[in-house]
């Protein structure tokens, strides 16, 4: 069967199960349900922290076949899912799946797991490094399920996702389970992602290296939640958790498209009081949110909130009074972890909170302005942030098929070429975010709007901007790179993409070797 | 059939259905389950706020016999609760359920509303004033349920109370329906009591004096679990809501009393680095804390929480370093609001994270002191704060069974006397919470420690305390007061009492009038 975009999607995939074809982006909304959860009452007296991961081992009854659950706040240095994936190993464990909110270069000894059968599966929002490329190859059993970050939360309350055993890496807990991210040695901020886990999965353990009396200060999540609590010498790496600066780009054609991309935002109207705004850690991105502070600042403008994955140039322009507060759901580095601490404006959201669309309105129902990237884009907007150049993994959606379908005003910035290769194509190789989510692409050559989006070609008709067709700028960078040879695949569907409502927008097939 | 306190209670009760009978503090534990929940998904550009009341009936499809829920943190000032019955009056429904976290004498009208039928069934943690007194007398068409506040958190997460529409009383609001209650003219502090309510009932409303820009700050209830916003000109009278101050009684048998508790305290051996907690705001509760302060400050041990609704009192003794933190479910007076809103060690939990006992460790659990009342204590320790000396509701569990089954010692402090009557009977005319949980009884004349407390009785045996048996006191009372004449009620059970667990440890029967 064909989906909305006309993607080739069968009707059963193996490994994956029947197939609900995306529709569009809220066709499948309404009425939905927050699924049941089973616990075990803990009673006073009852003692929850374990000397070591061999004593939880011994304790938890995780057999072959179950569904282990991380999140990605420790990011590229995160022990904990390497550790705790040696020990089910050397347990003779098989057909694990793995429910990681996101994958780094750091869990390449994953690789191995799927070739011995010890993981099957993959359930992930972001999929990047070694395991990315064995994925793309085809070295996992199942094909690998990708979802969004509100997509996982959603999966995960519905009971799509059931997780048997959640592993939350915490920073800082106390014997009783109360988890924050803000203090120890492996303080990564908010704790956003890990939300869902602990409220849903049917074991929950928390595991730290900085162990704090009872109770624990603050509590981002807590103890009602939580069953065990191991304490182990290190759970990271703090180079690899959070980065220590985030740095604006220095490239002049970056620079350019920025420039551009705060063009727009000014002629869309969207720049008022209580704007709120969304940007990742890019260099380009952060190029966007510089320009566009100069223009609040000339225009006198206060905004609501900056969401997502904060950075320190967003804490810089909560504390300049261009924004009231800030929703974090992931720190990306060291001044955005001390703020979220230390400012009561800089608040936490659940990715539920961010960007599940079965809640009463998550936060990027919100946005007004989103800037986001693109590896390809298509003719119909479409976006592609999942493979590369060659057809490898090397990403997924995180966040952008949610703030792209919330916010008012989507923008894709990104250069025309990349690597002498055109981004704008016929047609994307995966489509990870649909192009009517989309409302503009803006390169360093032009803007180009999506035609949907008839009000706001005539809110800009007045403007200086160097509008032109999407066809019109393929043109532009094909009339310089040519037109690309399309990318062998098998048929062989290696990754499942699921868009946030639990529908699959596309699949990814095994690039020819 | 008789319980496990020998209480005799039907297996059936009619408006209420069939009874579990108690049968210990912690027998019904184990596996449970929190229930699924049904939700309608709010979309971008969704509007929640409704410019009244009216607007707000006309689109919600409230229908006769369904359940409405509200919650106490406005105490005697709630406005709320009366509003929406009238309307709900007015629009001719009947047959409708209040399942209010407690019920003040403001709420007098609700006795108008259960005569004519527009209200038949209660439930609540807390019953007092005209309300009370008419569901005493037979009144309300279904026997009250009442319910102690982990329970009704464990009820509502279960399923086992199901609330058709949530009506939050919000002191600050924002348009998408975040929530807090610490600012506006309206604030209360903690909204410990309306988590579980805006989390599992099919519709939440939230009803503010204070509509804030989005997002609100901070953000105690999120957005995720509201349908809608009505923005009215008051919800409350702040005289009735919180308190100026906390007053520590100056009556020289309480302070006797008081004294004594302290004494036992220590001899316990649990004035200890680390050690917890909780009083209620009553004038001998606090002369307790008092006591207890000069101790640990004699002995420089820090604290680690002191819990529950939370006095100026102890917000002093975290000022003052005794504590390291409190865990607040509601505030009780002005100077509780501000240290909640304002000191970060000053913690939010909700009820069922107060006391739960169906979850992964309440915080009850981790008590190790908990100074109790009781208008009746029996010679088996169990203790009655529900009816008074004529029969009459005159209170409820509140948090009283959950502490005290939590706590490692449990003591409740009361005159031996008051109003010339006996507080120690042979057995307490309503049972609320069971003997099994209460350790010590101490009163001006002496105290009894409950015999099961071996344990205590060793370690305090080299301690200058006026120890004696339960008997022993009872024999002392009615040496000056005669042996009081029972109470006569008829057989037409007006209100089943829960244990926190869901299981029934009494009825209250109708007074003979």
């Amino acid at each position: 069967m064909k989906n909305l975009l006309g993607r080739e999607i069968p009707d059963y995939i193996d490994g994956h199960g029947p197939v609900k074809p995306f529709q569009g982006s809220f066709s499948n909304c309404g009425v939905k349900t927050r699924s049941a959860v089973k616990l075990t009452s803990v009673l006073p007296n009852d003692q929850k922290v374990l000397p070591s991961l061999d004593d939880l081992f011994d304790k938890l009854k995780i057999t072959d076949g179950m569904t282990i659950s991380f999140h990605h706040h420790l990011r590229n240095g995160d022990y904990v899912l390497n550790m705790v994936m040696e020990k089910l190993a050397a347990r003779g464990l098989k057909g694990l799946t793995i429910a990681a909110s996101s994958i780094f270069p750091i869990h390449a000894p994953l690789v191995k797991h799927m070739e011995t059968g010890v993981v099957t599966g993959l359930i992930t929002n972001y999929l990047s490094g070694p395991v990315a490329e064995a994925v793309s190859r085809g070295r996992l059993l199942k094909p690998a399920i990708m979802q969004t970050h509100g997509g996982r939360a959603r999966a995960i309350e519905s009971g799509d996702l059931k997780i048997d055993v959640a592993f939350l890496a915490a920073p800082t807990a106390d014997p009783y389970g109360n988890i924050n991210g803000v203090y120890g040695k492996s303080a990564c901020g908010s704790l956003g992602y890990a939300v869902a886990d602990a409220e849903y999965a049917n074991v929950t353990v928390a595991i730290t290296d900085h162990l704090v009396p009872y109770p624990a200060n603050p509590i981002e999540i807590s103890q009602i939640y939580i069953d065990y609590v191991v304490k182990i010498d290190s759970i990271g790496d703090p180079q690899g958790i959070v980065s220590g600066t985030t740095k604006i780009t220095k490239d002049p054609v970056a620079l350019i498209i920025a420039k551009r991309a705060a063009q727009l935002i000014k002629a869309s109207g969207l720049v008022r009081e209580g704007m709120s705004f969304q940007t990742g850690a890019g260099g380009t991105s952060l190029a966007v949110a510089a320009e566009l502070k100069k223009i609040m600042q000339d225009e006198g403008v206060v905004g609501s909130f900056a969401s997502g994955g904060i950075t320190g140039y967003l804490v810089e322009m909560l504390e300049e009074g261009l924004f009231r507060s800030l929703l974090d759901v992931q720190c990306f580095d060291l001044k955005a972890v001390e703020s979220y601490r230390d400012n009561p404006s800089h608040q936490f959201m659940s990715a539920s909170m961010y960007g599940n669309p079965h809640t009463k309105g998550a936060v990027v129902n919100n946005l007004d302005i989103m800037i986001l990237g693109a590896t390809e884009i298509d003719l119909d907007f479409n976006v592609n942030v999942t493979t590369g150049s060659s057809g490898v993994i090397m990403g997924g959606s995180g966040g952008h098929s949610d703030t792209a379908a919330g916010s008012k005003l989507a923008i894709v910035v990104t250069n025309l070429m990349k690597a002498r290769l055109p981004i704008i194509r016929d047609k994307v190789l995966t489509a990870t975010t649909p192009g009517e989510s989309i409302d503009a692409v803006v390169t360093e050559r032009g803007i180009a709007v999506n035609p949907r989006r008839l009000d706001l070609l005539e809110q800009l008709s007045q403007a200086q901007l160097p509008l032109m067709t999407i066809g019109e700028l393929k043109q532009l960078a094909e009339k310089i790179t040519g037109i690309p040879k399309p990318i062998e695949t098998s048929e062989e569907i290696v990754a499942v993409i699921e868009y946030r409502d639990g529908t699959v927008i596309d699949v990814v097939r095994k690039v020819q070797e």
